[in-house]
């Protein structure tokens, strides 16, 4: 079964900023797209810019494993959107995020937290270093590998406890960041993965794209898609299964849909 | 150092419902208090139908732990509300969510999943279980203990993993729920517990006052708040800890805020 | 790529006592792998009377997922054996364990605690239901099940908080337990499941059966063994990645193995 | 109520390294102990030499927190003494690993894994950064702290994810590790702290001791010692909480104490 994956572009520097025009000619959402398709998966690319952001309900229920990456306009991502992604999470789908894309809305929303950090934008050398050894999303690669510029990111970073740390970082300035961590919400597997400043390569990088591309497979899940993941069923008494008497009071006739 | 606690009761079906009135004269939140009062900390009251909901900027910044009860009117809480009491979980104040709180605006907010369950309700007999020996919520309990009539709530919780599960309930019916559960959030330590219907005496427990007293003493980090918990600042290059020199193209100035 | 399971059977009961005999002809471990060998995946079976419980340093190499069921003779399994199987599991192996397991000296070493839990033998309804929606665990299953005989275990269970909890039980007599968590060991997955005293028929129920083939699969890591999963290794100063001059004293000369 | 803690030093390398000697002359287990007792604690020290390592069952008793440090000697404490701080912490005890008790015994048996990491004896450079944000290990600790001259230890550190992740280490040589990891075990708090190497005046440094003041009183737990952690009890059938009819057969006669 071919993996479905959809590559949300803000799309804003690439269209505004010479440096990264010239990097990712084809968009950074172009340039991970691509790492997908050449390795056995269907990947498409959505942008700000689309109706919807491109991220209609459609597409969502088309969409494996979605990858989200912007920085400039979060705040013009339409909360309506945010509210079908997170949907569509909790009923299964993959959702992976990188770098600055820790401030995006969907993230925010998702992790119920801050999302901060500290961060210095000199070029850098960064190295991930992995702790979970053969953790699916470090499969095949070295225990640690660099990227020789790269924007920082420094702890605390203000996310949860994940369920596993896979990568931490190590920044030539001094700091340190959890650069690969997993969460599950509802039924859906999310991973945060830092590298990928826009005025760099990084996409370019074999390493990061294979942690992308392991990602993929270890976020998809291959169940179907959760119909109503807000859902909240009543359970009459009359089917209760072991009996019962009701008791006293009742706030809700059979049939009620329960407060929200 | 006397905790100071805030109860956020939604003060609806005690105003509307006979059952209700005559079991909570003071309501929910006036027994929740009392109680709290009653084991030496410092408790007051807020209600839905106050302006800002009694949950100003200054209660907040003079609140330890806060607790919350609602049911009826979830969506009439204002969204500018609820930000400002998330940004207070994350800078250290503690949060105790109650029964159907787990459909309550900044619970859904700071799980970032759905919240849902199945629930019947049929005055059942509940027994919650201990399932974390000697943690401190449980401090005093029992291993297990009953209530005798409660509203059904039922697995899959729609929540992310705990750090620990205290809790978990039996139903005369045939469900189980994890009902203490203990999160994490930025600074802010948050504990969900189920029990709690409207229509029945819960709140005069004993064993289920002594939860909500552990609870707030867990809860509470005498830690001073943190200012300003989603600040992301920008340490420059000329102040890194290790010296570095900058490397190419940038998109921010020094003393820029950084992109959201 | 076919995943190769070894089933540890205890084989005691079966051998002394005729309603598990009846039951189990094949033994416990003989209707397990057969179930897993209708489903696809290549399993055989050893004994706790064979040498090395059958578990030699070869077998174990061509293991991918080890379960475990004991419960009569948890004391005569050998310390040596128990060194290679935790060994194993923190190289890659993935491990389940069955119901009376949670004493097995595998599972108490690979907690690093009590394990303990109250029980009852009295042949009760077990009612499990899935506490994490889509879990691959859970695949296929429905939202709860029942084993209409089985031997009650309640909570508290003596283990450390899990990664996932799958499963909780709901029992006849009162109790509740935590029956389908999740953990990670090393590189090794690791899966405890409740259901399967010896005198009721459960290793014949479907859902138990897909539920451990699920199981297996879920726990089988794909990766290459570690070698050395113990190891230590020093990274001589001449060697470090980024270039630092030696501040004595020291301990240790070049080459050392490091202190035990 | 003042906490009362054990300090377990190996007390073999301030015997026989001069440097060693003259930076610890009263050894390390008591610069660790002076400074719990200038901080309100009531300190005592024991060491490997003594009889049972000075861990009685009395000793123990009488211990709210015990630390271990340990590094040349590992093999050379007991076994039976292992078994006996287990159960201490699994009955509520609390304990602190400190460096090089990575491999000591009883983090081993407590964690389940291997325990590994990569090591270099250089005397580089560590900076901790706190990751959990007001976390009462971090009380009154600025964001980050250095070390001029420690030894490196670097991930894949072996070990469980932890509950919390509090700080992780940057050093100069280009590593990372989580260098404070909280865990529960049983009824016990149990927290790892990697600073600590004996050629250096790690445990003179006012931010070090802080840690290790903090670090005792969030693994202080004030509930009554459980007398038996072990203990797996049955719930005969005449005694259940809700009526159960018994369904045989049985394996078990009444007041049977279960098989190990």
């Amino acid at each position: 079964m071919t993996i479905r994956v959809t590559v949300f572009g803000e799309n804003v520097h690439e269209q505004t900023n010479r440096v990264v025009a010239e990097i990712y000619p084809q968009g950074m959402h172009g340039c991970i797209a691509a790492t997908l398709n050449a390795n056995g998966m269907d990947a498409s690319t959505v942008t700000l810019q689309q109706p919807d952001h491109g991220l209609t309900a459609e597409k969502l229920a088309a969409t494996d494993v979605l990858i989200w990456w912007g920085h400039a306009a979060h705040g013009a991502v339409q909360d309506a959107v945010v509210d079908r992604v997170c949907d569509a999470v909790w009923g299964g789908m993959g959702m992976i995020f990188l770098h600055s894309a820790h401030f995006s809305k969907p993230f925010k929303r998702l992790m119920g937290s801050p999302c901060n950090l500290t961060w210095r934008e000199a070029g850098e050398r960064e190295r991930l270093w992995v702790t979970s050894r053969n953790h699916p999303i470090a499969s095949d690669l070295p225990e640690h590998f660099e990227l020789e510029h790269e924007e920082m990111y420094g702890e605390p970073f203000g996310v949860p406890e994940p369920l596993e740390t896979v990568f931490i970082s190590w920044f030539q300035g001094g700091e340190v960041f959890r650069s690969g961590l997993t969460y599950k919400r509802g039924a859906g597997n999310v991973f945060y993965f830092r590298p990928g400043h826009e005025t760099y390569p990084t996409y370019h990088d074999a390493n990061v794209q294979r942690v992308i591309c392991n990602a993929v497979r270890w976020a998809h899940n291959p169940a179907a898609r959760i119909a109503d993941p807000n859902d909240a069923p009543n359970t009459p008494v009359q089917q209760a299964l072991e009996p019962i008497v009701e008791h006293g009071p009742r706030l809700h006739h059979d049939g009620d849909k329960g407060l929200r």
